[in-house]
This record gives C-alpha cells, structure tokens and sequence, in this order.
C-alpha cells in the first residue's frame, strides 16, 4: 500500500509501505475514501514541531471496512465507517463521561493519508453509516472525523448557548467548522475573525454575522465595543498559539467562557490575570465519538456541509502539494483521494 | 473611630482614625457589628505582597446602617445588614449577568476592621436582614460575607453536582465553607485534603466524607486511587499557590472541573497541560452578592453554619493577636469584635 511519510521539515514523500495487519482482536483495517491534510500536520511541517525520524503522516479519515479483528463486531466489511482522530474503546469511565479522547486505551491516528489504514479499538471508535453514502457526502463526513467535531467541541466547551455572543479565533478548517457549531448551537451573533477573503466568505456562508479583521489588543477593542464593552459570552480559540490564546481570553466577558480547541503551542496562561477575567477555561482534544452520531446525521440530512472547508483535492499521491498549498494558503485544506 | 492600620510586613496597629463620612450620593455608613481577619490579609502580613504605606486593613463586615447617601433607597439606618467584600451596583452588564464582583463601578473593601465603614455603591451592594438577628447568627452571616460566599462560588466553578465527587485544596476558612457548599450542592463524595486534626475535624462536621492528608503528587496519587483512577469530578482550590493549582489540576478527571478562588500567586498555567488533561479552569473573585439572599436565609434557618470557622474571638483592639495567630495557624479565623 502507499502512503504519506515526513522525513524532514517541509519534506513530505509519497511511498509504498507495508500493508497495515490486524495487530490486536480489537482492531479494524479499512480502505480509506477520502483523506486529507489538517492545520496541525503542519506544526511538524513546519518544523515548529519536532520529528524524529521519517514516520507517517495523518489522522482523518472515512473509508470501507475491509478486515475486523475477533473482538469487533460493531461494523462488518463493506460498511462505509466515520471515526476520530483519536480512537477510544467506548466503555472505560472517561468514555462513559463522554471524554473519548481520554479514553484509557487511547491511540491517536497517525498513518491516515494512506489507502489503507489499521484502526485501532474499531469496536468503540468506528460509526458505521447504515448504507455507503453517496461521494457528495464523503468530504462532509471526512470533517465530522476531525475538524467539524472539534469545531463543535469549541463551541460546546466555550459554553454556546441560544441567544448568546459568539467570537470565533481562527480562520481555518476548525475555526470555520466552529462557526457552524456555534450556529447550530443558536448563537444569536457569532463573530469570525478573519483577514482572510475567502475565509471571511465562508464563515459568513457558515453564519457568521459580522467579521473583524483586526488581531492582538485591537482585535479585542474590536469586540469589546461590539459587545457594549465588556466582552462576548463564548469565544471559540481554534489556533493554539500564545497570541490566539491571549486575544481570546481577552475577549471574553466576565464569566464568559473560553473553549480552547487548538492544540497550545508555547502557551502558558498567567493565574491571576484569568482570575481576575471570570473567565472559564476549557480545552483539549475534541471528543468526536460523542459527537459521530449526531453529526454524521447532521451532514447526510444536509443540515450542515462542513465538507465545504475543502477547496483543494488533489490525488492522494499529490499529498505533498496538499501540504504545500496549505502552508502558503493557498488552500484552507486539502481533500486528498487514494 | 478606631481601626487596624498595617504599617509593614508583620505590624498591624489599632489607631485612632477619622471617621467615615458619606463621600458620594451611593455611599452608605455603617457600624461594624462583627469583623474579622481573612487568610487573604495574612499576603501582606507575611511580606508575599507588597505594601506601600501605611493604610488600613479588612474587607468583611456585618453592622447596623449609620447614615446613607441621598441615592441609597435600599436600605435605612438601623438596619443590619450583610455585604460583600466586593462592592457593585448590580445594575451594570456584568452584575445583570451574575458577576457582581466584576461590576464595572467594582470597588474592593478595604477598611472594615474597624468600627465604622464607608460602603461604597450600598445600593447594590447591602442586603438587610428582616429583622436584627440574634448575636448567634452574627459569624455565620459576618462569613457569608465572604468565605461563604467563596466557598460556594469554589463549589459553583468546579460545577459539583448531586451525587459527584468534589475534592477541597486547602483546609482554611475559605475551604471549609467549600466543604459546605458542596454538601449543600448534593455531592456524594467530598474529600478534604487536610493535615491539621482541627480542621479535619471541622471539615467532617460540615460534611467531608474523606479527608486526605498527603500533599502534592502523593496527595493526587491517592485521590486518584480513591476515584477509579480518573481523578475527581470537581476540584475546589482554596489556597492561590502554584503547587495548590497544580495539585488542584492533577486531581480532577478528564473532563472534571477545578474551581480556584484563592487568589493566584506565582501562578502559571502550561496551555498544553490544561488542553490534554480536559480539565475546565475558573476562578476568580466570588460573586458574593449573587448568592447574598440564598446564604443568609439558610444561615438563618441554621441550615447552614459557616460561623464555626471562627475559632478565636477577640475585642477589635487586639486585632494584631488576631493576625499573629492565624499567621502561626493558632487560629483558622480570628473574629473581632467592636
């Protein structure tokens, strides 16, 4: 089979590899229908990231089942199945809590932008759809595997309710998805930053009701007198640096919350000064297995089409490009088909 | 009037001062039925916070209304009534939204060991009793004042519910009140880390179930042996140090909450520990206003007695025994009486 594989900072092969095995009676392996590149491939991308030797690359992914192992009996070959970037088996006390992704026997996806893929704990990670969907779906439900479901997470952790002020931090895939999770979640204004054109279009397209262009402390101005100066109920932080952080605490009201969904890079928060703010906190990798079921629904009914984060697809052995295209922005993400 | 100045880390005098007069048209005068000393005062005492001057001392009082400026409608003199360390006028944005201690007009008391007291922003901030209550109740309402009123906002960020479990950092004042305000939310489980036999003793008769005596990782390690090994539903820090926040944090499960309201001293939060522990974070100042009605009513239907974290009493003119003894934790809480 063939695959992506890093080997250095901006340096990413296309190659055949060993076909994935059925290592354990819990695992699954699937031939991928879509797969993509995701804004935080591009931390090792950019070498902002360490890596330590060549090692493959990605982790969303929506395919056919080929192969179960004994113990898995939630899908069946054939089935068309959605999953998480991280894999959980659904029925240790931090899933029952609905905290998949600390799942106790958590493994998190890395070998995705492949045509074959071994899934580890596929009883409790895969979803099944009840019939193949069509191909208008596939790039849909590639997104409630990843960036939709930690959009929606966001949003969730920053405490969106109906009626209530939503700011987004973050113009890609996630912070997009996080505008149609707030969305959904009946915000009444959700505000996108962005200074990015076609970003701006589709989070308006998404239900963002006003755009800010401006970062940092005038970014916070910004939001502060649109929200009669003391800040929004719900900012959603889907970047993961210490400027994205800070800007989105500072935006928040007192006793707003903050729902932080990119993974911190460098970022330290100061105790007194989030004392001070009345500001929650919540983060950390997005449960999606919580969310498949809902969500999986949400696409197929056409309620929500998160698949339209995807401007650019590309033939999986073009993965490179993929990569390219997204660390110049030239795309907002990259569909990649096996 | 008379009150206790600090002139320097350690030097707490009670001098002659003049009296309290009605400064602005939202000002109220009060005499100071019951004060006390607070474990946040013993920063300054301590030489942890910097003093510049000399100035007075103490932010928690219960007392008989003097005189009122020309807009206080609320209350009238001869009344007793309960406040806040924290003053608002409960009208602004953030008052309407529950967060009176980040009222916009917000001023921080400061002069309450004393005889008399100006009150700023009284209107909003003064709550009458019905009638003058009975010199029994004075503590317990002198405490809604503040560590009750802390105590129950710790227990209200770390969102404790009927039937979870709630950890309590820090077995002062502050955290005992903690104590309480779980039981009152219906937690099932409270276990108070604590390894002073007073305290401990307290902590179970205000409902602790299980008191944990180790500290740092030890002490996480053993509420995480209590806890199935994911760690508690919500944490309450009581304390403000770095290794109280930390221990706070490592105790709570995926997806558990920690509620700190020890105000954050060299406190720093790593963003990349937060996100993948999944942990919610907030804190601040309490709210006290918000719950003034709830709390005085069930101190005076003796549902409640918050009023037993005074373990010392003494005349207001020995106020600097009263510190030294809390500083040498001879006292929890030293109650001070005009």
């Amino acid at each position: 089979m063939r695959g992506a594989v890093i080997h250095a900072p901006g340096d990413i092969r296309f190659e055949t590899l060993d076909a994935p095995e059925i290592l354990h009676p819990t695992d699954a392996i699937i031939r991928t229908a879509v797969t993509c590149v995701c804004g935080s491939d591009l931390w090792p991308y950019r070498g902002l990231e360490p890596t330590d030797g060549a090692h493959p690359m990605g982790h969303e992914y929506v395919g056919f089942v080929e192969e179960v192992g004994s113990e898995v009996t939630a899908v069946r070959p054939g089935q068309f199945v959605v999953g998480s970037f991280a894999t959980s088996d659904n029925t240790c006390a931090n899933c029952r809590n609905g905290f998949q992704s600390s799942c106790l026997n958590r493994e998190f996806m890395s070998t995705c932008q492949a045509d074959r893929v071994r899934i580890p704990n596929a009883q409790g990670t895969l979803v099944a759809t009840d019939d193949v969907p069509g191909e208008e779906f596939w790039p849909g439900l590639l997104a409630v595997s990843d960036v939709m479901g930690t959009g929606w997470w966001a949003a969730q952790a920053a405490e969106v309710r109906p009626g209530s002020t939503a700011v987004v931090v973050g113009d890609g895939a996630v912070g997009l998805c996080a505008v149609i999770a707030a969305k959904e979640m009946g915000a009444e204004r959700i505000i996108a930053m962005s200074r990015h054109e076609p970003r701006q279009k589709l989070a308006r397209e998404f239900g963002a009701t006003d755009i800010v262009t401006e970062r940092g402390d005038e970014g916070v101005a910004r939001i502060k007198d649109m929200t009669g100066g003391i800040g929004a109920d719900s900012v959603l932080e889907c970047v993961g640096t210490a400027q994205a952080m800070q800007q989105a605490l500072h935006s928040a009201r007192p006793g707003g919350n903050v729902g932080f969904v990119g993974v911190p890079h460098e970022v330290a928060v100061d105790g007194q000064e989030l004392f001070f703010s009345h500001v929650g906190l919540r983060g950390g990798p997005a449960p999606v297995r919580r969310y498949l079921p809902d969500l999986i629904d949400r696409v197929l009914s056409r309620r929500i089409d998160p698949g339209k984060v995807f401007d650019l697809t590309l033939p999986l052995d073009q993965v490179a490009e993929g990569y390219r295209a997204m660390d110049e922005r030239r795309a907002i993400k990259t569909l990649l088909k096996p």
